[in-house]
This record gives structure tokens, sequence and C-alpha cells, in this order.
């Protein structure tokens, strides 16, 4: 009932390529929008576009597929609350990134291969283009950007599901959250605490999103409550995984290969898994969370193959 | 039919009064979620917490009164909703003003008689406050934040009515809204476009705000479609009357009554109305637009005293 690795991998890529388009038509619309502000348009595009994973937004459509396969749609036919959901959390990644990359805050020149959006657009276009991103973000769940009725255009038969989603997704992403993570951080206060510390932050920091991600594709497909809480619960412990694959990368990993710099976790100073039971420790970690990540799939048949071969996926990428 | 500019001063202060509890008492739970992480929580509550006229949620107040004074409740004892959206505005805000202040931005020391939460916290610390107070903004509006039953709590019964408000909310804040404001002023894109220009960035930075102000008040009581829109209309000719008061501020007032520094939009060559028509000019187009705001108020009765009486105050203010 787990599909392989491989099998992954590639729907990944085809799951990416699909959401690219969702993203591109989002950006699009954001352009007419915004004539007259040419400059905000371009430092969010240069933000949405650069390429990456997708993991969140995959996630929200491997989520829906393994709640109810039907009701999310196939490819290029998914319904409106599971692209908008994999487009809002999508929006709020890259806000953050975005944010993390300033000066005042990782101070990164290079992301993706590319220069940081502060690096190419300044400081304050690159502060406000992330808190456009994030605001936008909760426009996509209300359903309302791009609709012709403008500011009070009618609201959407699945405003309680919307609902639900604006209430998960902003306590995923706000203070009780990505940005409580970040302030740990950020603050180094999680050093020296060993793995419970640096897992707390992880938790926060990566956790909350891909939480918010795999409950958001039950939710957007009607799944029960008890379904929606198990795969939050799925997602942060992929988070952790998702993590420690990332510290361990960071030690070993080439910085051609990844795209950014290497090395710069232990060189700040900030708590990572490696740090706090060695490499040999974190791979253990890893095994040991896909499989408790597993467990809370229990429930779920055969459509939750893709989902199932996640937590492998990503031990795999860090060995 | 409008009450007396003293008697709005009044009430403007009471309102204010009650508007302290609901975010002092917001602040009280917001440390209480964040134990582990107080420098965030601190930043926050200074954030917010450090006075101001609370234009904005009075704003929600009063026009819910003036839509249905009987839903929206008396002094000490207003429903949910109108707390809520009134909250919610004041933390979006008070985040904006955080990220204007900052050295990649405005770089002020001072607001409000105080040091800016920059100089208090550091940047990484009021990038991470304002973007923390601007997600939470949209959690006190799903309803959810604070409930005991957690990420999947009950879905409030106005759940319709809130979900036009987090539309509205980002819209109004977002990209096509407030930020986009903020960009063309950063860019100084308006300067010496004249006063089409400037009232065009008056009208995003500063009127979409105070527009949901107006509109969500009306909104929060069951008000029509109409009703609202007019409402949103009035907000943002309010909006630039405001801006014109505090352009005039800017130039002829002292620093130490005004708790900041002045003559700084001169100096730095930020477009404003004085910059497009001179002072007095100015203050004829505030006279011009008071007109036209309460016309906009045409259709409410007696409820509306209040704010048909805001127009005059806001113009008295600035001579």
């Amino acid at each position: 009932m787990s599909a392989g690795v491989g099998e992954l991998a590639a729907w990944l890529e085809e799951c990416a390529a699909e959401i690219e388009i969702w993203l591109s038509s989002w950006v699009a619309g954001l352009e007419e929008r915004l004539q007259g502000r040419p400059p905000l348009a371009e430092a969010m595009a240069y933000a949405v576009l650069g390429g990456g994973k997708r993991l969140r937004p995959a996630l929200v459509v491997a989520s829906a597929v393994a709640c109810n396969p039907e009701k999310a749609g196939d490819f290029g036919a998914r319904t409106d609350l599971v692209r908008d959901a994999a487009c809002a959390v999508e929006l709020i990644h890259c806000y953050s990134l975005v944010h993390d990359d300033l000066p005042a805050m990782d101070d990164d020149d290079l992301r993706r291969n590319r220069p940081t959006c502060h690096r190419v657009y300044g400081d304050a276009l690159a502060i406000l283009a992330g808190d456009a991103l994030l605001t936008d973000a909760f426009s996509i769940l209300a359903g309302g950007v791009g609709s012709p009725e403008g500011r009070h255009g009618k609201i959407p038969s699945d405003a309680v599901a919307r609902l639900r989603l604006v209430e998960m997704l902003s306590r995923a992403a706000g203070s009780a959250g990505m940005v409580g993570g970040q302030v740990v951080d950020v603050s180094r206060s999680a050093v020296g605490g060993g793995l419970d510390a640096v897992e707390g932050v992880h938790c926060l920091k990566t956790g909350q999103l891909l939480a918010f991600s795999c409950a958001a594709g039950a939710e957007a497909v009607g799944a029960g409550r008890e379904l929606v809480s198990n795969l939050w619960s799925f997602g942060e412990t992929v988070g952790l995984i998702f993590q420690i694959a990332d510290d361990i990368l960071d030690e070993t990993a080439d910085p051609a290969e990844m795209g950014k710099r290497t090395g710069k976790d232990r060189e700040r100073g900030v708590a990572t898994v490696t740090g706090a039971v060695g490499l040999q420790g974190a791979r253990l970690r890893a095994r040991e969370l896909a499989g408790e990540a597993a467990s809370l799939l229990g429930g779920l048949g055969e459509s939750a193959a893709l989902l199932r071969s996640l937590p492998a996926w990503l031990v795999a990428r860090s060995e």
C-alpha cells in the first residue's frame, strides 16, 4: 500500500508542474491588478516563481487524494478548494523565505541558485513583497481574489470549509506556529537544549506549515474531524523528518547542488539535530519518526500510497 | 443628525478605553500561548499596547452602531464579531507601523513618544513581530484564537460573515491595498504627479484600511450589500481627509505634540497633498471631501450621528 520512492519522486515532479501553472496564473492576475505598481508585482512574482520543490502544495494535493480521490480531482482538474489551499500555503512559504533571507535575519545572498529577493529589489521592497504575499494568501483562501465581483464578491458555497482553512493557516503560520519557531531560531535560545528543544523549534518552524498542508488537503475534500487531525499530526512528524534531512544535508552536501550556502547553521550556532545527537543519531531518529508517521495513516487505504512513501523519500534524500 | 465635534472626541476617548481592554485581553492570551517564546510576546505586546488613537477599531464600532445600534451592543457588551473585526484591523495597523518604522523603510526612532519596536527589540524581532501580528489578525477573524478547542475548534455560527471579513481585510491590507500604497510611497513614484497621484497613494496606504473599518462594522451587524459598499466608500473618503490632516500637521505641528518627528515627508521627498496644492489648497480639498463623505451616509438616520461628525473632526484637527 506504499508507493516506491521513485514513483513518489516522479509524482512530485508532475505535481510541481501542475502547481507551477496555478501559481503562474495567480501571478498573471496579480500583474493585472497591480498596474501602476509594477515593482511590487515583479518582486512578488520573483519570490513565488523561483522554482523550488513545491513540497507543501504537493502535500495538500496528496492528502486530498488520500482522503477522497474522486473529490480531489485529476491532474489539471482539481477542485477550487484544493487548488486554493495549495497556492495559499506556497505563498506563505515564499514570504517566509523572503523575510528569512533579509540582512536583519539570516542575511542570505543566494536562494534556489538565484540572488535572494532583497538582493535584486532592495530590503524595503522585499519586506513589502513578503507582507503582501502573506496577506494575499488569505485572499486566496477567502475565495475572493480575481473574482470579477470585486471586494464585495459573492461568498462561495464552501464558506465554512474556507473559514476553517483560514483558521488553520493563520494558526500554523502565526505567533504560535511558524513565526514563533523562527523567533526561537533567531534568538538561538534552543542551543544546548538537546533533541527535545531542537525538535520543539523544528515542529514550529517547519512542522506547522507541513501539518497545515496535510490537514488542509483532507479538509478541502470534506474529511471528518479525526482524519483531519491525524493528517495534521502526520504533517508535523513529516516536518521533523524533513528538518533532520535538511540538517544532515547542511552538514554534508555540496553548495552548488543545494542552490544555497551550506554548513551555515553550524557556523551561526543555530540548534540542529545533528548538533544535538550527531550525524548517525540524526539518521536513526529520522527512521524512528518515519515509523510514527506511517502509523498515523493507518485508517487510510490504497489512495494514501503516495503519502505513505513520503517519510522514506525524505529519509533517502539525506542518505 | 450630526454630533458635535466635542461630543465625538469624548466618544472616541471612551471607545479607545473599551478597545484597550479588548487588546489587553488578547495580549494576555498571547502571553499564555507563547510561553517559552517570551521575546516574541513582548515585542508584539509593545507594538499593540503603545497607545494611539485607536481610530480604526473605533470606526468599526461607530459603523456597527450606525447600521444597527441594537445588534452592535453597548459599551462593554459588544457582539463578538464587532470586537473581533475591531481588534483584527488594529493588529494590522500596528504591524504596518512596526514594518514602516524599520531602518530599511522609514527608519524612525520614535513612535507615540516611545522608541520604535526595532529600537527596543532589534530589527529581526521587529520584522517577525510584525509578521505575527499580521497573521494573527486573521486568526481573530476566523474566531479561533483563544478557543479551548484548539486548532480544530468549532466553527462559529457567523462563519459566512467572518469569511467576508477575511476577504475584505486581506484585500484592504494586501498587494492591491495598503501594501500596494506603501510601495508607491517608498519608491517615490507619485512625486510630481499632482493631486490625483497623491490621493491615489493615500487611498491605498490609508484609505483601504479605514474603508475596511467602516464596512466591517456594517458587515458585523448584518447590514445589506449596498450599505456595506457605501460605508466602504465613506471610509475611503475619510482616509483621504485623514491623510490631508496628517500632511498639514506634518508641515505645521510641534514634534513634541505629535509624539514623532515632523516635517519628515517633505525632507524625504514623499508626495503630499500640501506639496501638490499648497497648505490652503489642502484645507479646501479636505472640506470638499467632507461634503462628499456626508452624502454617502444619506440613507442612515440618527444612529449615524457620530460617524457623520467624523469628517469635521478630522478637518478641525488640522486647522
